[in-house]
């Protein structure tokens, strides 16, 4: 992909929606994440996650944030001119993701606006989704990611 | 550790504060996180990274704040009454963390509060911090967790 077929910041209108593919989450997935990152007892086996206020062996919230990270990247920020992002405003983990559980979502253009300290990039501000096979919210978001102008222009506010 | 000599909600009293082991970030888990989780160009190499605004091989914000995860994990939750956490208030990825790069920090209390919802349980949140070995803030982030009450009492208010 050349540069001049990717989303630039000119791109991310708001209100355009931007829907992931879905994806399942397995048992070894969830213990291989936790093992390294998150070894609470909850999300290393399916009996102490039973024994948790969670029902059952559950992804580390930090888990189903890279998962979603991942269905931003596969959706659109790899064809886009991202330069990063500078954290994430609000993640809410809103209901347990189960092993087995298929999670589907969409991230959603809620604004933007050019930076005055960088005239080549603007903010993209999205609020994003993801649901359960249950058609339960499990993690609402909101975050900005920089994105190149297709073309730079003077800054006049 | 037998529950009781866990740390319980009680225990996190407002500016009580946990200091992480450092913990130094290779350019191959760099790499390996965001192969899987977030495969930008300016995490899987060099190259890539320096010809971005992240001057260099960079973590991903959410391969940082998995580690951070694990920082706290190692120096308070295992050993904590902890139910999980129901979400991120604020992350900042302020610096970014470079292939080789130190990092340590520290989570400090900043308030509690019981659960009406769930009598055994209150809230903690946190205020962290991680820097890198140049003395620079890479990372700034607000929390809350669930933590279990070590005797369950009335709520009058």
């Amino acid at each position: 992909m050349t540069d001049t077929e990717k989303l630039h910041y000119e791109d991310f209108t708001p209100g355009r929606r931007f829907d992931f593919l879905p994806k399942t989450i397995s048992a070894e997935e969830i213990i291989e994440f936790a093992s390294e990152f998150d070894p609470q007892p909850m999300h290393l086996s399916e009996e102490a996650g039973r024994d948790s206020i969670l029902g059952g062996l559950s992804a580390s919230g930090w888990h189903t944030s890279s998962i979603f990270m991942r269905m931003m990247i596969d959706t659109y920020v790899l064809r886009s001119a991202s330069e990063g992002a500078p954290g994430i405003d609000l993640m809410q983990w809103r209901k347990p993701v189960l092993a087995g559980d298929t999670l589907a979502g969409h991230s959603t253009v809620e604004a933007s606006r050019l930076m005055r300290s960088r005239p080549h990039l603007g903010i993209v501000t999205f609020q994003h989704e993801l649901t359960n096979q249950r058609g339960q919210l499990v993690l609402s978001a909101r975050n900005s990611i920089m994105m190149r102008l297709r073309q730079t222009v003077g800054i006049s506010a």
